[in-house]
């Protein structure tokens, strides 16, 4: 997981360091970890400017630095995940990754995660090339870096920023997943590697006049400004070019068949109001609440949700089954870190502080939770315990995915097989551990029924999902 | 508005900190502009711990150092409401508020805003004492001083913490609006006044074996800790003293009649998960949705809401009207200060970050826009546009509360006259101006209906609500 | 200790925040824990601005917040000293301390100490006044709000920000030591004791055509800008205005026979380039060296010192005794923190990393090493040993002041006597425990003579110093 | 400029950490702009504990983080050199440099410059190796990477640790300056080019009973703790290899003949303790002033100096001349930034902010005002204009090194030419603009003299400076 974002100016646009910070708030929900821009001005081929830390954007990224950033027609950027259980990254693994190369500066922002990374940097290393960082966008960065050099002859005095055939060199020395965003000092590339593992969506933000004021690749469409529109979803193999005079297409290598999008986006990474695949996210999500209704037959008097993300599975839920929907739990939107918890008790009160329960509507009442997933189950058990403590009769978890199982090694970051409850314990020993009357998830052929149902059939390649988290049926052999 | 929360030890329990940084953190919806802890050992008379700072309880209170609140037995807390407009108030603003007394430090916390400050101002200036801080809190603690250095000769050698008749002495002098936490080194008092204008509420912690560990009075009943009960609201006028020995009402001056308790609460400021007059909040707003309804004839396809604290009237209004609830906008809740935004059009991005149209539900229906207060207009305005651009054949705007229309003296921060929308326009001017296809807010007798249906009587004084920012009807004389 | 700074336009002056600024700078010396500063506009009577901060001058007052004091018209500034082994004060202790009083803001700014501030503030509190810090500041600040209040009703319409007579009857409540900085919003106070303990000066501002620009009050010389002339010495007991018009002499009671000026201020306090009673610092401080000279019978070969203050009184040993001066120890300015010192050898290091020796100039060589006083002679030893390590013949120490064996109630803060190593041991043991080959100290009468020879007699009060940190003669009866 | 510390644990010493630190901290006047610490546990191949960022090492290097050095082995550290003029470099330009390489970690901390880096760098990306910096120490980095590649499967297996040969391959490709530290996971090397243009030294610290506990490659000696002996300095052209076994050279290429050691280290870098070449810093400058003393003919009353570094140079300057030295500026060690200076008159405040004037000592007398050197001439023109205020008869100024008039690109950030005075104003221009009654400069051969008299001889090499700055004669030729 993570999130990229990229802009460039149609002409004299000027605010483009705003529509960049903008975008990637808008796609914080893709990584918390660490944030960055990258700008070039679209003439200095040796000088980019900076600006990176950790943190939210809105604590990276000020009035003060985004001003830095005025004047530049080419801005990239990332938001990094953070990788619970790892180490938080050094600052110089923050990316976009920046690279001097034979032809000037190289910006790279990467979404996803290479399946063969090891063998990979053994091969660059073994070049002589010394890595100072241990990150998948270094990788890529030095092998255009040596495509760049190999070809950098014929290329001086030519148009100096398209780097086409070298991104197609790197392209086919690399195996699933990403989506990239390469930046060179007047042009950005969007690629997606030919699984379509990870999704990128191009566009363009037009002025009130109807005039293309600047065009922008990112990981969602939910980060477009209210005056852009989508163009198109990056095919699948595909590198697209936007440059001040457009977006276009430039290479497409043949895409896997059938695809290998990555299922859990629709289940839990991308935004509601994004759309993947032709189809609106939360869209998909009511229709998983549906499926999950008519695979189910339950009886009970109200359908409520763990906020906040669920509530669209509720609400689908709710309609199918004719159970009304009522909020059951409120969230504390203000919620930090829990201090020491050194007993059960006070692990229950650090719950209680992110969530309160409404106890007036639920006083015996059969409820039906539902949930987007279970993890550890520790927050689940004692909000059911907090449920029941309020009075009600009856609470039957339903979660509206099917149980993780497998680890994923293209980028989605899943807590070890020992913490997954799911891994660990047949569904009866998790409604046990739980403390529910019934658990159900989602079945695997609902959720890719669910999703496939209304994905637009205007691309030319059959639709498919990776679903190796909840299968253990990788896209591509693995080698660990 | 502001949050206060207290918290005493019966016996040794020892987690008293960790509690009273969840309850804060519990109350940050009542104020987010400073917090600040301050703790007794129960036996040193002139010395306290405080912890305060600027911002959330989340940045203020750290690992670090709530550690030095450990082995308090009283703490009391304080969340601080942004006013808007104002420049930010100086640290020494930050309550709870100390101040060394001929008895030994009294700490104070206040919700409320006194109606005659200026004069009461004046009368302590003239009585000889310098003031350090503009706020209400220390023009308290200096009558609380001086009704202490009166009665101090008698006390010496006494009970020293009991401070019963100076706070009833100062009581009497004081007009509307406040409910107070005051600590002496080994008692806590929860105070409201006579008008009941702010909530309060006291309970009491629980071990697993159902004996008292801690004594809580808090503004609100969504900052217990799970394993506590809510005894009883304080009543109008009331002294309750809260120590080691439990929760006892000590005197109460005779309570207006009828009340004046701030409808606000239940329009926007208490959490929905907390109960008031013994009523969840989420149930009145839901009611507030229906009664709405009730007084609506529309014909629409979908009722959605504007995220998140309209949910509540907008389930309602559903429920009531029989038309289905979708969302319709998604909310990104990273989101942080805007950029500079030059222009109109860099506006509605900056409202574009905050909202995401969830386009493929909307388009071509005829959509009921449920929220909770109008203030300027101007995002209001961007939403319907949003709304109208992703193809919705009407949007037809409900506030499930009236007009505010008057400035309120009793401590809500409502935005000076010339900003609010409905003081300076008319019902249709403000349609016209978002450009909705109409304009309705709840009535006054709607709102102060639903607020009253479900008040519990077992208080022996009449409900009375203070709906002055509505009706302009103040429940004491103002004097400008 | 502490130092104190204010400065007053005479018309309309632009600069006085960045010359306030430098001044605080300048009186660093004389306290690095906080610092502040507080400026009138000259017109408003209830508004101040007020900038403060833990920490050194350079990081409380930056480029940004000094421009809000921009179009003041007086400023007053506060450095405070480190109080060793206490903890840190509060961010409201941070002077200059503001107070609002029935005529107007009034900001105080204090160098001393109240030697019977506990019974002062006793009677404070008993009167009903609430205090918020335990400073001598805010006592003395209660003291003339209260003169101020009993005053107001006939000074009303009249010239408002005069409470010449105010601060009077202030002065005649206390007792020695301060040296205060007072401001209204249209006039700064300069005040001094009757002892004359602690040093205040004032002077005068010239533009480039010899007009008056601005009129300040400093605690030294050395912190008057480049084209400023010190005009007086603020006589002990006087009352001194600074406006607009100019600076006069207001009001005198009559000052103490002999005065009680600190004599550590010369030893110790005071900064080299500044002049106290007439005389330059560093002259003193070299007329120590030599009055030790003289007390002395040494056969050295150099004399070298431990850097940086010690070296005048070096210079002066070195030209009396006809020895030659050599650098021997080099000065490490960058040093911070010493990080964990788990054993000898690792706190011998720490001291290493303040000072390097310069080996190839004293080996072999009979060293008189200087320094100008030894707390606790841990330092020392290290130094002793480093000197032997190189090569060292003999090092014989001598200490520029008469051994401090004597708390001091007036302001200096002297480690407890435990730790005083001139408390607990005799010079015999003091010479063992350092390791020294001698060591002697100069006399009291030596210092005494030293300083008052060059005291300038115009005057009219008979010069005397406070010695009671060497001798436990104190200057008025101490009340444990 | 850069400071460079090195260190290696004999056995299981545990304060590594504490001693890199206050070694760093000790070499803090070779460079402030950043400083860094990575350490090495002797184990593991490819991990390293890093601590880096911008300011002093004292804000940089905290009780918190050097604790995550706890139990490392090898720690390498540098400081870097603000260099004025240039941004700020960004957090990944921070050395020690760290990368990953075929056979492990190495990172490596740089002092000097590389006079054909710009050849070099082309040289390194057309072999298809991407740049992340624009660091010299990058570009080694990569070159030693490669290096090791083409020898490692060879190596697999045997001793991982030893990259001498590869080191040897590094130099014979690279031109002056360096002399570098660089660390593989269970070495050290110390580097010194063949020129000996920067000084570098390794010692031993030994335990109580005589037994080495660590080995140090250091910039300085004075960087030593006091528990270290100086082993011998770096030859020019040495590899010398620390472990825990020891210390011992391991390579050797021919030095150039004559060496070409900067000069400037005596004249301005290198602290006064430190000893290079086997003489003492403070003494060469001493000699200096001597020399300067010789060269002139004046008659002036006192000799004086600019605090704090041309002490020596003064006293060296009064004992060969006979005129007494007198302290006769005072140095403020707290000035922070300098606020916005708007015309002459505040920037002469902020300089007096700097700058006391010792004014009794200095009526009426003729002064010879001896400084280190001079670079634009501002400050030096303030000095003397308050000298002159204050009552001096006359102000002659005498530098105590020869004008510099070149560019250095070995390392030493000068200004550029047109800032420098010396390169644009003749000496009767400079006495003139500073307006000083005369200025005379140390001559060339006088500082060479001063420099090479004192040279231990036991080098089997003829002594060599490199004095490009004061004549222009480089080393080697420079292509620009």
């Amino acid at each position: 997981m993570c999130g990229i974002f990229g802009i460039v100016a149609a002409g004299n646009y000027e605010h483009l360091n705003v529509l960049a910070a903008n975008g990637l708030a808008a796609l914080q929900h893709r990584g918390t970890e660490s944030t960055g821009l990258v700008g070039s001005d679209g003439i200095t081929r040796d000088h980019v400017e900076i600006i990176k830390g950790h943190g939210l954007v809105r604590d990276v990224i000020t009035e003060d630095n985004i001003s830095r950033m005025n004047g530049q027609s080419i801005i990239i950027g990332h938001n990094r995940y953070s990788t619970a259980g790892k180490k938080k990254s050094g600052i110089n693994c923050v990316q976009p990754f920046v690279v001097y190369t034979a032809m000037g500066t190289v910006a790279i922002a990467h979404n996803g995660e290479l399946v063969d990374a090891k063998q990979k940097r053994k091969e660059v290393l073994h070049e002589g090339v010394g890595l100072s960082t241990d990150t998948d966008s270094e990788l890529i960065a030095q092998m255009i870096a040596k495509a760049i050099a190999l070809n950098v002859k014929c290329k001086y005095g030519q148009e100096m920023g398209d780097i086409t055939r070298e991104l197609a060199v790197t392209m086919s020395a690399l195996n699933m997943s990403y989506s990239l965003l390469v930046m060179t000092f007047d042009r950005l590339y969007a690629i997606r590697d030919p699984f379509g593992n990870r999704p990128l969506c191009v566009g363009t933000v037009y002025s009130k006049n109807g005039n293309p004021e600047a065009f922008i690749a990112s990981s969602e469409s939910c980060a477009f400004p209210a005056n852009a529109k989508l163009d198109f979803e990056v095919r699948p193999g595909e590198i697209v070019e936007l440059s001040t005079g457009g977006i276009k297409s430039v290479w497409q290598m043949k895409p896997n068949t059938p695809l290998a999008m990555c299922i859990f986006e629709y289940v839990y990474f991308a935004r509601n109001d994004s759309e993947i695949e032709g189809q609106q996210v939360q869209t998909v999500r009511e229709e998983c609440g549906k499926t999950m209704a008519l695979e189910d037959d339950l009886e009970a008097d109200i359908v409520g949700n763990v906020p906040d993300s669920s509530l669209s599975a509720a609400i689908g839920y709710a309609s199918q089954s004719g159970i009304t929907y009522e909020p059951v739990l409120h969230r504390n939107s203000y919620v930090g870190r829990s201090f020491i918890e050194p007993n059960d008790e006070m692990r229950q009160n650090a719950i209680k502080m992110k969530f309160g329960v409404l106890k007036k509507k639920i006083h015996g009442q059969r409820i039906v939770l539902v949930d987007d997933s279970i993890v550890r189950g520790n927050t689940m058990r004692t909000l059911v315990k907090m449920l029941r403590d309020a009075g009600a009769k009856e609470v039957h978890l339903r979660i509206a995915s099917p149980p993780v199982k497998f680890p994923c090694f293209m980028g989605i970051n899943i807590p070890t097989t020992k913490e997954l409850i799911a891994a660990e314990k047949t569904i009866p020993e998790i409604c046990q551990f739980v403390g529910a009357d019934s658990v159900r998830y989602l079945s695997v052929d609902g959720l890719v029924s669910s999703v496939q149902k209304g994905i637009e059939r205007a691309a030319n390649f059959s639709p498919g999902h990776c679903t190796a988290c909840l299968t253990g049926k990788y896209p591509v052999a693995i080698d660990l």
